[in-house]
């Protein structure tokens, strides 16, 4: 499986190659590859790579299926699209039981290419459904990349943008450069700017006075869970946005497939939040910043409740309001 | 004139000398020395600086304080007691026409040293009208530096929490690591670490999940400017968090000695605010961290309205409820 290294952008674009399921893992832990479905993508695929080398013995393929897809879900907390994809292609296998090694490989690789090529039509309908939304002249806000880096082609949040654009109409956008990591100066500047859109790199605190100044008409970001109540699980500092926003009269939308939703969960309270290591907080950019030895909090995700969102554009349609109701019709 | 050079902490802990205007001029600039008291007492040492190699000659050494003066006043746009100090240092020369040159020189450092410890007083008695707010057990969140680097001495947003910990009273605190520069990272954690002040780090978007979970009972901040009407400038990012401490029920007060009040400006929208360079978010720390030609909008300061601000700490006393009366009773 090739992928684009995320970590060397903008300075550097680096197609890596990934060999074993350790390779995968990897790259998913240390955000090679990030963004929501992108990691659905990445961890069915990696279930392909971990069996390829197996003998077509079918016990043997099973075996070294399901002991991948477990290790992979290993990789990262948060993201419900990883759990999702790799049930999938357990499922996948257990399908083939008795048709042998060969075949259970043959519809490993299928069903990861089915992920894969669905994940880019459930974008491109995700921007059908959203398109509206982004008005001649205005000002739209995003934070982190929900973009065609997190996901495949169009992306989740930025597909709306894309689906716009075609239709001719021009718009601006302020990117949360999204720190720890930088995702959206890095990132979803670099997508941005190559596809001729109009874009202004901020600091996530520079939000809200932008917002203040009335250039914010509404905000985009992506989602990592929603729980069934709607409370989403995104990038940190999502949720701060949504409370700007709020205060500001300028409604957010989020933008995710269907399969970020995990209905078995309530609400927001039981997804669980991933914390990181300190380093990406005092190390950010290649040289410490903060003093040796400085406690740190660094949580990866937030969640912002159903009540600040003002829909959920997905595939199969928009949720608005967002509650258990539309959530459940749309998704039924 | 020696100056900590703050943009080497925490990494480097180095006193540089100020020889001439222009030392002192570029050390404002680049923010050697920041933090709106600490600039006053910088400027009005640069006269002095300005001053001392010129000749006894009266006439040489009011127009050399003059055209220091001048000349130091746009060294950076926004921080008022920049200017009043400089205008205390006109005035002090003006006062000794007559008198000689020596006696005018001997009169600029008189004044010039008053004004570093009146600061240093003011920063106390800030402490002691602050001190009741920071409680046994309390949270605290602060944004950016207004400490003892940024003034003499307790510094005006930190002097509550340096009182409050010499009485004895423990209380955690949260620093914003405030992009772009990071003064809360690098200063504010430099400096409560050194206080023995238990401390944790935080990216700026991350302030609104500790305060949904319960963890801040107050926000300290600092001014560089405050309107008649209460409108606060400060560092950019402190809007935001006055926006998320109102919707999350927490108070936010903001530390600052009376000359950081413009009662000529009737609110904050008179209140210019300074716009740095592009570099600061794109290459904040010795690597580039957005893609080359990114377009980058980077306001220095932004603007809280005095609605959002439970009180104003000065040293005269507390502000609160904080409108155009209370303001001219505690200031008169």
């Amino acid at each position: 499986m090739e992928l684009i290294d995320q970590t060397l952008l903008p300075g550097e674009f680096k197609v890596i190659s990934c060999r074993t399921a350790e390779d995968v893992w990897d790259a998913i832990k240390v955000l090679r590859v990030r963004g929501a479905p992108a990691i659905g993508v990445a961890a069915a695929m990696g279930v392909v790579v971990a069996v390829q080398n197996v003998p077509d013995d079918e016990k043997a393929v099973l075996e070294a299926a399901a002991r991948a897809a477990d290790y992979l879900a290993t990789s990262r907390p948060t993201a419900v699209n990883l759990f999702w994809a790799l049930d999938r292609m357990r499922r996948t296998a257990e399908r083939c039981r008795g048709s042998g090694g060969r075949a259970v490989k043959e519809a490993l690789l299928a069903e990861a290419t089915a992920i894969r090529d669905s994940d880019a039509a459930m974008c491109r309908a995700i921007g059908d459904h959203g398109q509206h939304l982004v008005k001649e002249g205005c000002g739209v806000l995003t934070h982190c990349n929900a973009g065609s880096l997190a996901a495949a082609e169009y992306g989740t949040a930025l597909a709306p943008l894309y689906r716009a654009q075609e239709l001719g109409r021009r718009f601006r956008v302020y990117v949360d450069e999204t720190r720890p990591l930088l995702q959206g100066a890095r990132l979803t500047m670099w997508e941005l700017m190559r596809a001729g859109i109009d874009c202004t790199l901020i600091c996530d605190n520079m939000a809200a006075a932008v917002m203040r100044q009335g250039k914010v008409d509404l905000v985009l970001v992506g989602a990592d869970r929603i729980a069934a109540n709607g409370d989403t699980a995104n990038k940190i500092g999502t949720y701060g946005v949504a409370v700007l926003a709020r205060h500001h009269g300028v409604p957010l939308y989020v933008a995710a497939p269907s399969s970020t939703f995990d209905l078995r969960l309530e609400s927001g309270d039981e997804i669980p939040i991933e914390e990181r290591g300190a380093e990406e907080v005092t190390h950010g950019f290649g040289r410490r910043t903060a003093p040796a030895g400085a406690k740190v909090y660094c949580p990866a995700f937030d969640v912002t409740p159903a009540e600040l969102i003002a829909g959920i554009i997905t595939e199969r349609g928009l949720i608005q309001p967002v509650d258990r109701e539309n959530i459940g019709r749309v998704l039924r």
